[in-house]
């Protein structure tokens, strides 16, 4: 793998990802005249939730929803200049313009643009591609734990209007948080109370009791997927090494040759749970995928936190959403309209 | 107010609730031939982060999106058979046909018709009209809060089909939790801490610190509305009374006399954001209001929760919304695009 870093105009790293040493990105500048970065988000702490919030309201302007002649997430080409000044890319990632994070309190918010084929999705790419961001997701784990700023590395991937996304380009996001998240504050906290009451650690049970049952989607010999116990969403799958790994940078070899195989097969499931459009087009499933890595500095977070990814879509059937609506969003009570074990066995149908 | 209960054909409880003696509710019978309820939700507990799931999955058949002349929210008129079975009514409660909550696990969903006018909203209805509602909302928490399976009232309101309303007629709803929701386990954990670390209650200072400053939206002799420090949302009221009360109960008539003119100047105040769309009607601006109020049974609860309606939209600006994506859905880690004192401007703006 060959890694080029470069600075783009307003003074974000652009970093290129090849998987071959002949491309020669580095000499491609960024032409266009873009004002300085602004880097004023800022971060708040709800007392009454005890929940850090970022307050970013230079967003409100950010790009939304261009057509697809003008995507700022395709490379180059002539005079139409992108955020990637190259004529071609494998896997690209660079600093957001409109992060919600990165002002005074620290923290930064990058992209990952997981090809450089506008219409394609993460579930096209071939094994080798998905390895590639694989290693992307690998070396920006490693770069951004290693700033003092950066608590949480957290890797996602939005796809689909029906999420919001503004950008239709298969892309992914990183927020490197300079605190724990939410959902990472609760699991510490519930692994750290759950190793004090059992003496073991509460993912590796978890991943345990969850093997033997129906709950299960997909699995080979380094990785298992399965819907949980207690699912949130109408389909939602968490996909975890079977040894226990804190963060990308952990996995070995084997675990990462056993990747790309499982994850594509499990976003394609996805694709699968609902009949294709009328017109042609292979259905496109709205999806969410939330890496959870091991933060640093939390008392004991490191050796209990596991790497997994959760996954998880928001279309409850065909042409109908699950809300986020009063008891969600106003009590965070979830209340899920199918049953995990129904979702799991859709899941394992779904399979191609 | 008077109050008159029936027993609909499945079996559930319906509340009528009027302002004069006069109504005769209880003589229309129920003419429906409903198949018996159907109370299957089940609670799950999600290990990894301390949140009960309820599971419920009979949901996924619930009335969607109906017609206004098939509206069940309406009164019943000749044959046209409703949930309501009298001609008339004011305000009226009953049992969800379609609860997340209320299997073997406990708990109760109930619908509140704040009207029978189905094209009315809640910030149409006059003092005397949202006064009658707020006497159906305290009668129901005491009712609820004293059954045992009962550990936290919720009221709420979802508005606007951007939230995911599928019946258009103004109506909330109410969750009688037998858990602790996630928000409130966590307000009761973060009173108590504050309680330790200050020897002061959470809620009285934060109002307190609020009420000298710049984010204030609207208050009276007995209410304050603010835009917290720390808001999640684009546009996020916060309405206590001034007095902390830890519930709908323990109001005195001063605090109830002055809650119509306040809340119903909080919601226009909402609608007031953003312009009329074309065509002559009025703005309507998506909004969930979600009533906080002291459970029962958590230690220390009942004297540190304070009363509070948490009102927020999605929407973001026009024709844009706030949607919970990777960051808050799947980490819980709020990014907001307005800042909240911007926020309280528009609101303080938005009155008339």
């Amino acid at each position: 793998m060959k890694k080029t870093v470069i600075t783009l105009a307003d003074g974000r790293e652009l970093f290129y990802y090849d998987s071959g040493d002949g491309e020669a990105r580095g000499g491609y500048p960024d032409r266009r005249p873009l004002e300085p970065m602004h880097r004023a988000a800022e971060t708040r702490y709800d007392e009454a939730q005890g929940e850090w919030i970022a307050i970013a309201a230079h967003r409100q302007n950010r790009t939304y929803k261009p057509p697809a002649d003008q995507c700022p997430l395709d490379p180059t080409h002539g005079d139409r200049l992108t955020e990637i000044p190259a004529p071609d890319y494998e896997v690209v990632v660079f600093e957001n313009r409109f992060p919600s994070l990165g002002g005074p309190d620290g923290g930064r918010c990058e992209v990952v643009c997981f090809t450089s084929e506008h219409e394609k999705s993460f579930a096209d790419l071939t094994e080798a591609q998905a390895s590639l961001v694989l290693e992307a997701w690998t070396d920006r784990t490693a770069d951004l734990l290693a700033r003092p700023d950066v608590r949480q590395v957290y890797m996602f991937e939005n796809r689909g209007e029906e999420i919001g996304v503004t950008l239709a380009h298969p892309h992914g996001q990183i927020y490197a948080f300079p605190y724990l998240a939410p959902k990472m504050e609760r699991a510490v906290t519930q692994a750290a109370a759950y190793r004090e009451r059992t003496g073991r650690n509460l993912f590796e049970d978890l991943v345990e009791r969850e093997s033997a049952g129906e709950r299960v989607v997909d699995e080979n010999e380094h990785w298992i997927a399965f819907t949980p116990y207690a699912a949130r969403w109408p389909y939602e799958a968490h996909l975890y090494p079977k040894r226990r790994t804190p963060d990308f940078t952990a996995l070995d070899d084997a675990q990462r040759a056993a990747f790309p195989s499982i994850y594509l097969s499990l976003l394609r499931r996805f694709d699968g749970l609902f009949p294709a459009p009328e017109g042609g087009a292979p259905n496109r499933t709205p999806y969410i995928a939330a890496w959870h890595q091991a933060p640093k500095r939390a008392p004991g977070a490191a050796t209990e936190i596991a790497l997994h990814c959760e996954i998880f879509t928001v279309r409850r059937a065909p042409g109908k959403l699950k809300y986020l609506a009063g008891a969600e969003s106003g009590m965070g009570a979830f209340a899920s309209d199918t049953t995990p074990e129904q979702a799991a066995l859709a899941l394992r149908n779904a399979g191609r």
